[in-house]
């Protein structure tokens, strides 16, 4: 296999964007990474998106996207594992570079969530779950993720503070990010002030339903001294499910398919936890922050939520978590999301992440996951 | 890249399986093609399906499947390109095998389509096609592939008897194959008898509503001795788009993904059209195969329609199409279909293809499409 880099990335402000459409939105974000890359032609693209048809009625995508984009007879492949979608649109692009198939290859996501009312929403979201045993029977993600939260609090003691500070820290990185949906700090009593979701989340434990898509260009390693700007290898990919539903799971406060994904991508790159300069996680609830943070190996099992409380993830901390903001304050259109981690991931490689850059940044891990960790998708990338 | 073979293929008989869900009859079939090729464990797996969500509820199927199939932690993807989402599975697991990513990977193909009602199925179907500029001004697929036949029955005279002719030879192979959701003997009389649906094509001429899986298993060539089956070698893949909407071709009367598509496959392989001893293509609508047939290269442009009128078509003629019965007579359960066809060619390479048998058949092709041609995956096969 060739090795392989990103050498463009791509990414509007995410938010409400009711003037746009999910084709507008995608081709958005695509000609910016092609403009970063400085190509105007790909030989593949891969497009990840969680449920289109759910939320906008318009499925085969990587027909529409290729169409839009002007990109005339390539092959272009819609990827879909829920809220990983992005991560695993990119993974196979990477697979695709590595392979020889081809050289210039898009990956991008997408998912426009609010032109459909709120419960029809989490109807679409709730198609990550399993539907026939958990959703048909009302529990929704904010419950899935409650209940985690409730087991891992009384295994470890995890307190409702900790939750919080993950929000708090989120939000505050999100303020340095013009591209951020919900870019205003919080504090930890607003947040456990705010409104009761499934107990003991409440509404800023919770990230956003957004409109959004990023995109990123994968090109040949040994190919980046053709380009203008500097490309950011990847070094390590890792892919891993787990049980649909999560009544089926031996442990509900450890999350093996990022584990999995994550010891795949470990033994590529020949990194470890200890070598990354920080990390993007899927802070899909501030307890799924806690929880990937330990099952990625980054703190002990049960030391998440201290770690958060001590500011060990935050900017200047000993490993930042979700520089961007996160799902928690950058928004989470689900199948953009996973893209988005390696926009940031590129951008803080190459120093230009203005007020949020990680200082001598040179190796750092993106995790994405679907459902209720019944996937997860993880990369590493380091400069070059 | 490693050269790749299919060592196994599974299917179970399509219909309307109304006491099965999604998951049971996608596992059904993996189950089938694990067990013809006598494996218990996967390395990775591709679940192509087009709108489980639409259908049935449940997105995230690459977790519920492996989940279902007993595959513990394994990367499981889904994939979709409408009705070539099966196709896409494929061609993604022979990439990932060819890649050295995994050496035994699963493609499966599935779709549920009668538990919603037909007004619905027409809905989620529709959502292959341009949602924004096509759908939802009433058109759906019979229409636009109407549109299609009127063309090229306009520009070189194909008549009505000669797309009858279509849909007789597939339910005439169709009739040998125990699988198949369809398998009575139709005359050309009987087709152009029956119902109008979009003139000039009726009821006989489209390909059903079906519920149905299969599978296919995909590892490196160099390994097939250590299988108890022949293995068939997988010697060009093509996967192109062109644009979702059908005003926006040049030329109505071909398919320019499938010709695309084919053009990959054929240099790949080495091969060219007259070196296919018979092919499995896209038969949604009767037109869609007299098309394909030339898009493809069989015939010159216009004399598709008089080769199936000839007989050339048939499993005795020059070039036999669709001897599993194609998606008229077995079924056309969107996510399957291209998956199913590699059974079928599986099946005839390794002579295990009974009363419908082509004699003396060393290299086949199969051709699976998205929407009116918004996106074309071929595949081109050898015996070992």
């Amino acid at each position: 296999m060739r090795d392989v880099a990103v050498i463009g990335v791509g990414m509007q402000k995410w938010g409400e964007l009711w003037a746009k459409s999910t084709r507008d939105i995608f081709v958005e974000s695509a000609l910016l990474a092609m403009d970063d890359a400085g190509v105007d032609t790909l030989g593949a693209m891969y497009v990840g998106s969680m449920a289109p048809g759910l939320f906008a009625d318009q499925e085969h995508l990587g027909s529409v996207m290729a169409d839009y984009l002007g990109q005339k007879l390539i092959p272009s492949t819609r990827v879909e594992s829920a809220c990983a979608s992005g991560g695993l649109a990119f993974r196979l692009a990477c697979m695709d570079v590595a392979s020889g198939m081809h050289d210039v290859v898009l990956a991008g996501g997408v998912e426009k969530m609010t032109d459909i009312g709120g419960g029809d929403a989490t109807h679409a979201l709730a198609s990550a779950a399993d539907m026939k045993w958990e959703a048909v029977h009302g529990v929704t993600f904010p419950g899935l993720y409650a209940m985690m939260a409730v087991a891992h609090m009384a295994k470890y003691g995890t307190t409702r503070e900790q939750l919080a500070h993950v929000a708090v820290k989120n939000h505050y990185n999100g303020s340095m990010n013009s591209r951020a949906q919900f870019p205003m700090k919080i504090t930890v009593e607003g947040v456990i002030n705010s409104v009761k979701v499934a107990d003991p989340l409440n509404i800023l434990d919770c990230s956003p339903i957004t409109d959004g898509a990023a995109a990123a260009i994968v090109v040949p390693a040994d190919m980046v001294k053709d380009f203008k700007k500097a490309g950011v290898k990847v070094i390590g990919t890792g892919h891993a499910t787990d049980t649909i539903a999560l009544h089926d799971r031996e442990d509900l406060t450890t999350l093996a398919a990022v584990s999995a994904s994550a010891e795949q991508a470990y033994k590529m790159s020949g990194k470890g936890p200890r070598d990354l300069d920080f990390v993007e996680v899927h802070d899909c609830f501030t307890i799924a922050e806690i929880i990937v943070s330990e099952s990625l190996g980054l703190f002990e099992r049960g030391k998440g939520g201290p770690a958060a409380e001590a500011g060990d993830t935050g900017l200047e901390g000993r490993t930042p978590i979700n520089p961007s903001g996160g799902l928690k304050s950058k928004g989470h259109p689900v199948g953009a999301t996973g893209v988005a981690q390696i926009v940031e991931i590129t951008e803080q490689l190459r120093g230009e992440a203005g007020k949020r850059q990680i200082k001598n940044a040179r190796v750092a891990l993106a995790q994405n996951m679907g459902g209720s960790g019944g996937s997860s998708v993880v990369h590493i990338l380091e400069v070059m």
